[in-house]
């Protein structure tokens, strides 16, 4: 039984909380937030106590602990895990300062804890199914990838100007995904995005309609087009185009009802929001990390990955504020965790 | 090159005249109807010839005779022409009154010419395509049969009241389907059906809404559900399910456009009617007649097939009216004609 | 908080225990099996307590139970539970002997407590959906209704001698589901099947392969079809055809990878089973009547409910046996609970 | 009845030919081509005369003139019929040397004959589908595009060399087809590709695998990805995402069949080429043609058009050199031909 210290009690605090109580092998024994209150509710429903400081945390018998807060407490808890030993379970990003991601980074090289950065996409069964046809040799050589990630609403305005903008707030998943899905990291980018939603969202420096390519070294590309807001809820699709064949990971409808009538057919569309759709990876992810944390040898996103997709953002960021193709500079810490050589779900 | 002489220059006619002239191994050389102005309007666009009566065209160097005319002139026209030993193919169905169709039968199976009767659905590509799937072994052996069969809108009453009813005049091709799909006859009819579409078709002494069980010696069992009248165009519809897994000549829609937009996806629905959707089938079972008009030993729906799917039609039509499970009875004449072996689109 | 005790801790028994763990209005107080090990295990997995015997569960405090034991246990379970005036959620069927589902029907037409019985695909989404698009209006009026019902594999030998049949075990959810769809008993059933599937099921006495045709009062019409085993998973799938348009619950795939390669698309199949894909409807039902216990006015499938379907259920099997159509007599207690009025999910 | 004289007889030739002598409106009176063989056997075929030099169809009475010959010889053949004032239906491209095309582009607008390019893309009826969804305002505002065009094999290494390149010869359709179905001329292009497909079609130059994006004044943009090879068969798929929702034309598959079987769906896949899939849209084109040549106000594929695509693929192919985003430079002769104004199908 892994014991469990959660910190943050907001929308994906619940998530995390409630699987880490269903899970056969976890349990949640702390829960801080800065709003007590928000963290006794969670305890309360969940049957676990409430966590006066960190340190707190640092000092008990928990055996792993999921970062769940606000983004800007992210890299100060990670620190504070690493020195006292706590596996981690970490919310995307690491930080918005690159900067300080770097610096986590070079801590976590000296501890050998199992870090999970929250890119739950990698556990999703059908993306999970084309990454397998590609790992299969089925499609050949990866030639051509195509990922369209679109929200069904743009977030509050409030939240755009402290999010980091479109790449590092919602395009992220896909850095993270491309580079799992191709094995292989891309080399260059080019992006272009403008306002097409809001231009509230332009006026706070931001894009909401984006289309970028990256390209491997292998000579492989990948497109990638993002918007802040659909017609017709969330809207996420991959492809994989090899030398001998394709794969596809289709948008997922809500349900399989069809009407006919008159001359067209009309089906169940798409989930209304990402979490709808995304909302069973969460458990499989926590359960990857239970995995890991009981020793066994399995891939899961880890801090190095998460930096890797935020490297990709800023050189997307730049690309997009020259209008030129930008090479994305890496950055590697001795970092040499056993766990972080491969990237499997 | 084949020399055709066509009789019948209606709806119909004008498809299979068009055909022949289009085929690179035919042309039309006469044209028979007994509205002279369409044989005239038909043949001018053609290039074709008036024929002045049958005994014309009986008479001339014409090397096969294509049967386009109303149903109650088939089999007076089919006895000619055997008489005459052209070739002939020949809309369905053969007559209305089944004795008529032995008497013709009976003269058949003295000639050695090819006859193949009009039912095209077997040159159907999609139900081609799920025959060779049971004929390869892949599905196993067949166990139950799905056929959907429903036209847009009803024809006219006073068709209706000479058409011979639903099961002579629209099941029957399913009749004739069933057989070709299965390789095997079938044994045994529940039929039930009634008047929901449009009351006078039951004033008519017709149902428009049928659904049947049909049985064969195998064990395997065919459903066939059949209306006069739908909200969205064609539907037609075959499933075989076998031992070992299940082939769908699927619905097929009209167009690959969608349509994402709210809660819905808005897809192309079905063609708008039968024609929209067969009419391809014409060209290709006008070809497999070529070819056995040539000698190729190429399999078709042959006399006996029209015959049988007579059989079954009355079969049903007992049942209907005494609401009980009728046996079929088939009449064998001493018919031997080699490519009435094997019915291979 | 309604506190449940549950009988039975088998398969079904253990989605139930951990569904009324997680419901929010719910707890698990109680389990009873005549397999101690077996219930002894599910209440430490749960925080239940063991009860030694029926007895001291009416006289327990509990708010309601759950019959999940056994088929020939649950008229004893119902009587008892009625006397204790005890809600009860009931596992299908009622029992094998349609005598004493009568007697139990008597009795419960004494109480007012809410009785659900266990036809969970009537929470199902998918055909939820159609019956909505019935019932709207959107469709016009019923004319046809389609059920495909197909699991993969036939259980064991042993089983088919006691489950009462083909009919009264697998058919009978769909004998449900069309009273349910078609707000409207079906008053006639003419059923045909065999042992197609395994020669061992026709020597126990059962087919495993068969059609129906059911007709309402109304004039529409009901097919259904049924198999033991099929080669590519669990199969449902239901069609209705008004005279308006025509809505499809189809068949869920098991996830919406596709593959691309030479002349073929190769996607994901279908579920491996009932359970994979029926399993959130449990959840549902419970959902469902937890808020009836609580005393909202909510539609759910009832005794009668179950009662009728068996009815359907012994009409279907004298017509297996006869080869006859059947007309299906319904038996009518005073019974006359508010709750028995409507059957709404 | 419209007299045509036609350019070429290979095998885009024998289509054309083909359409005119089917089309009811149309005659084919004269062939001419450089290898008077296949003149001969094209006019036998199809009742036509051989001319014995482009001179003496220019001084025929034809209404109107078909180029279908190698590409080097459009610029000569439409400036001979522009001077005769015959009515052109011409093969794509216009010529490989843009400096030739606005010689032509500056002749033609002192003449108001139809000219037709060969987007034949524009008369397909699922692209026109999705265009009339933008048009109708159903989508709201245009604000990404997505075109996929990937051809089963390349073509010949010795055809590669005179080709112009990937995307004067493939992409250059679709240079076309965003400009039809946006109703908007682009402004930027940024192209990356490379030989992944062979690496002789490196060593001549080329590239076969691309990755586009175009942007609109508008602020919408436009991503192209092009393959000269496929592991399954033909692939042109197009997606309009609007303001309101988005319109896709699905890549068409070649049936309906589907085979259920193990844990898999295999169904129909794509056509073999962009011939099987295109080959219904020559007929289209050149009903459209007739109907201008008729004087009807109809809108296609006009010079203009053509040579707007041929700009743009200059300009992709700088950035592809370069790359670096493209200004796309458009030139203007004082064409003015009323027709040149719209371009609907």
């Amino acid at each position: 039984m892994i014991k469990f210290a959660q910190f943050g009690a907001g929308f994906i605090g619940k998530i995390h909380g409630a699987n880490i109580a269903k899970h056969p092998k976890s349990e949640l024994a702390y829960i801080y937030d800065v709003y007590p209150a928000a963290a006794e509710q969670l305890a309360a429903q969940l049957g676990a106590k409430i966590a006066a400081s960190p340190q707190e945390i640092w000092d008990s018998d928990v055996d792993a602990v999921l970062i769940a807060s606000s983004t800007n407490t992210h890299a100060d808890l990670l620190r504070g895990a690493l020195k006292a030993g706590k596996p981690i379970y970490c919310e995307k990003p690491i930080d918005l300062d690159i900067e300080r991601v770097k610096v986590v980074a070079q801590e976590a090289q000296k501890s050998d804890v199992p870090i999970l950065v929250g890119f739950s996409r990698r556990f999703d069964p059908n993306h999970v199914g084309i990454r397998e046809a590609l790992q299969s040799g089925e499609l050949g050589k990866l030639e051509m990838m195509h990922i369209t990630a679109r929200d069904p609403k743009p977030p509050a305005i409030a939240y755009i100007k402290v999010s980091g903008g479109q790449y590092r707030d919602q395009t992220i998943h896909f850095f993270d995904m491309l580079r799992w899905l191709a094995g292989e990291d891309p080399v260059e980018v080019y992006a272009t995005g403008t306002a097409l939603v809001d231009p509230a969202i332009g006026e706070a420096g931001d894009v909401d309609t984006s289309m970028l390519i990256l390209k491997f070294a292998s000579g492989a590309m990948c497109h990638i087009n993002c918007s802040r807001r659909t017609g017709y809820g969330y809207d996420e699709r991959v492809e994989l185009f090899g030398s001998k064949g394709m794969a596809v990971s289709h948008r997922k409808p809500r349900g399989e009802v069809s009407l006919y009538k008159g001359e067209s057919v009309v089906s169940d569309g798409m989930y209304p929001g990402w979490f709808e759709r995304m909302e069973p990876t969460f458990y499989r992810a926590l359960d990857a990390f239970i995995r890991a944390v009981e020793g066994e040898e399995i891939a899961y996103p880890n801090l190095m990955d998460g930096l890797k997709a935020q490297l990709i953002a800023e050189a997307a960021i730049e690309s997009l504020h020259t209008n030129q193709p930008v090479k994305i500079t890496y950055w590697q810490p001795e970092y040499d965790s056993p766990i972080s050589k491969e990237y499997l779900p």
